[in-house]
């Protein structure tokens, strides 16, 4: 079973087409893969809502003891900050999809590169993740190629990419 | 949905009593439960394991990022030592149900109660864990009574009482 | 360098005989020793008081981002619950010295020994972790044998021990 | 007491420019500062050499159970992965200076902005970690604008830059 981990802004408010993007995003997933998030709102939301609703299994990877969004199948609690929480949600992760997001969003795709996780990385969403290519500039964040790291502008080239460098 | 967590010792070679009471608190878990485990070998892998082939979501929140045994339906690769990947997998219990082991199952029990999680522990399984009776003579692990702990040596009992007290 | 960590109740009101014990063991501990501790209150704050007082170096290992008591050298926020501060706590040992406490001392032991760290626990405090001699009526906390653990009613011998079994 | 995490690589081969600056930041560090470090080789272990040669207190907060390197005077073991003792070290800290490196470097720059602690960077090192610069055009990381962020190319003005930064 893959396991798939999104990484994206948790602001209530979201940038419509990083919300947009994300929707076509899940719909996209096929339904045999497990979605993991950081089970919090915006981005990690609407992309819960829509693999749940398409009976798709969410794994919300929380801070804390937050319950967070209601889309989650399954709470993962883990008593850590927000930046904690995050290293056990992307360890977790075959792959990392980038779906647009700030600082936060920003350490977890450098954390899966760091731990030799592949990242997607979906652009054109308005978020300052967008701007991760300017790192990446060589196809990898640093001079160690510690895994790959893939960009596109098109949610459902992201999921193919996302299925392909799945770490088996 | 329930999320109950068992702890129980991860030996190779277990205590047959403990085997048999644990694989009967399995078959007797209602199937809507989500299941948590330490997502490795002896206990935890024969309750995976039952709980699995009836159907059951088994998520198995282990050390590392190890891949523990064949029955976890999602892993939880914590990064984390063994003791500390059971913060996550008791931060993220309803109840935890002790089935039988030493010193990494009680840290779990105690870890539960002083988060204030109710504890359910199966007795007569031959493990050292049977011994936490002697710690909570007044049904408390000390003097804060900060969550109920039941014992019980029947494993479809531990099961009634694990629903009856998981926080909702 | 020799790191020892103790664990006590975080009690605003300690029993008295704790808190006796637990500054007698401060002041006999050698200064060329780096003592760690939870960084809060009650038994945490009197040893850290009076080692600090002689000179000594103190490390509080918090949870969350808290501060803690007045008197650590250096401050560790570890970003994590209760619990979860206390692996970090615990991993950092050459030996744990458990001066009295609940349920939250008593993880931190047999977190120790778990993970192959020696623990002295002084008795006589009048807190129920006097009560883990029970579960190590043969020297240890289960049938692995992963460390030693030694019990005395004297805070000057339970620095002897300490320093005896710390791992080099 | 103020405590300064820094943030470098672990290469054993380092950039000569970056070494020089790191080694003039550590000789420039007031000695009543705790420095922070990750605990490894590398920048870590230059800038720990230098704090420690001249009486400074270095905290090494490492992963797993590891030793690291024979410079710090505290040894703070997570039993984390990497990028899980990045939490413990940035948490920690009431500013990040980042002295040059790959991934787990910029990992904690954008962790320490995430939980709203000041970060200074500096540039010029030949690590990708200068390319940090081009995320923060706006002298912040990200629309939230949660912790100052200052670039410098100098080492003595780093180590101004984050006395003024630190937060009380």
């Amino acid at each position: 079973m893959v396991q798939i981990a999104v990484a994206g802004s948790g602001d209530s408010e979201l940038i419509p087409e990083a919300e947009r993007k994300a929707r076509t995003f899940a719909r996209a997933l096929p339904l045999d893969v497990i979605l993991l998030t950081g089970g919090k709102g915006g981005i990690m939301e609407v992309v819960s809502e829509e693999f749940r609703k398409r009976g798709g299994t969410v794994v919300g990877v929380l801070p804390g003891d937050e319950e967070g969004n209601p889309y989650s199948s399954v709470r993962i609690k883990t008593g850590f900050n927000p930046v904690g929480r995050s290293v056990v949600l992307v360890t977790s992760a075959d792959v990392l999809v980038v779906l647009g997001g700030g600082s936060g969003t920003m350490v977890e795709a450098l954390m899966a590169y760091n731990l030799g996780i592949p990242v997607v990385v979906l652009t054109g969403t308005g978020y300052r993740s967008d701007e991760l290519r300017v790192l990446a500039k060589d196809g990898f964040f640093d001079h160690r190629k510690r895994a790959k790291v893939a960009f596109t502008e098109r949610p459902e080239e992201a999921v193919e990419l996302a299925l392909g460098l799945a770490r088996s």
